[in-house]
């Protein structure tokens, strides 16, 4: 049995705890033995009174702990761990597995997920990102990850980092161009409804095709006069300079394939 | 019956074309009589020779014909057709019903999808915009829609070129962001196949929050930290401005709210 201890209350904590809970009641090979948050509400929805801790000198001994703090916190809070030799890892797409004090073994598990309250997600298809300093604790990250994900990759912090910036491509920033779709659908008396399966299909297609293989629009078919309609349409203006911007980031890729 | 007549030969010919011969032969109360190509070639592994004509001239009668060509065609080719005050509509997002030649009855027909030779489309699913000069043709229109597809709108020219404006951000752009994505990935040797899920959940959610509630990451919790980090990894020009340009405007957004 691994022993799973989960350090933090926020979303990537929460959504944790549900799921080895889950596991455990079908059986598993990991446990959760406890959770440390600043405030026990925090998570007392979740986990009966004693197997919340507030204080890092009550943490039990466990075969992981798993840092799931905010990236600013995860330094300090790993300083505080009463302890050393122990496997610790942050659950960061954007730190290096360094930002995590070298008193203790380090690690890393990244789910690459985009966590919001309220929405449950199913770990089966959420990648975990695993990364260590030593094979025996990789393969302890990597049970841990494939008993909740179907998905797991070995990536460095390097890579992580990398990997991070993608992420805010695919998913912070395209979702900022729906709530623009949908603010202009608001404006003109449009149901929103009526992009949904575009933005599906968008997705969908990348099944098949690269994205580039899959570009379609006045952009990449130099669509001057639909361009020049659209640029006039638009009068708010950080809507007309992502739309230059984006237009002119698609003619200069397409450029170079 | 209804007779539809398409004239052209592209993308969104074909896909209209395959989808009326798999009705027709389950049993449908629209017909397709015919198809138009300058080049016979293009529809030829399509449709029967006698079925194509290569002539404005030869156009039988049909009670209604979609001019399904590029925007830039769509005035020309409406001017070129031999008859009077039957039903014409075009299929462009884009274009308003006054680009037809008043001699005929006008209409749009726009499936908003973004179609892509060599990817199968299931019209049931893509929203169909019909507009019409009067109530008797929109009701045929509306009727040839309904029985390809579920999702059909009411949708007029001031609306439509908004709507259109709306896809170019949800589909070509966030496609593009994907594309990025995809670079940034192989440029680290990590497989796009990793950022999927993320791209699949990014829309998914939004089948139960708006765009505004599903707004992670960090510009929206104003991370600078992280937004310095990721603005001093980009080396690419364009995904350094387009980093910039979102993460204002989601900021900006936020302000809105």
């Amino acid at each position: 049995m691994i022993k799973v201890s989960i350090i933090g209350s926020g979303n990537v904590a929460q959504h944790l705890i549900t799921t080895f809970q889950d596991l455990e009641k079908v059986g598993t090979e990991v446990e959760l033995v406890q959770a440390f948050s600043r405030k026990r509400e925090s998570l007392a929805h979740l986990l009966p009174f004693e197997q919340i801790t507030t204080d890092f000198n009550d943490l039990q001994e466990a075969d992981v702990y798993l840092i799931t703090v905010s990236d600013d916190a995860i330094a300090s809070v790993s300083e505080q761990l009463p302890f050393k030799n122990r496997l610790v890892a942050h659950t960061s797409g954007s730190m290096p597995l360094t930002m995590l004090k070298d008193n203790n073994r380090r690690g890393v598990f990244y789910p690459l997920q985009s966590f919001t309250k309220g929405k449950a997600v199913d770990f089966k298809n959420i990648p975990i990102c695993v990364e260590s300093e030593n094979g025996t604790d990789f393969k302890v990250l990597e049970k841990i990850a494939r008993v909740i994900s179907d998905k797991v990759y070995g990536i460095n912090s390097d890579q992580r980092k990398a990997l991070h910036v993608a992420a805010v491509f695919v998913n912070n920033f395209s979702n900022h161009l729906f709530a623009i779709g949908n603010d202009i659908c608001q404006k003109n008396q449009i149901p929103f409804d009526i992009l949904k399966p575009l933005m599906e299909e968008t997705v969908q297609k990348l099944q098949t095709l690269s994205p580039s293989e899959a570009q379609t629009g006045p952009a990449i078919r130099h669509d001057e006069k639909t361009l020049a309609a659209h640029e006039a349409f638009l009068d708010n203006e950080n809507q007309l300079k992502i739309y230059k911007t984006l237009t002119q980031s698609i003619q200069e890729h397409g450029k170079e394939l």
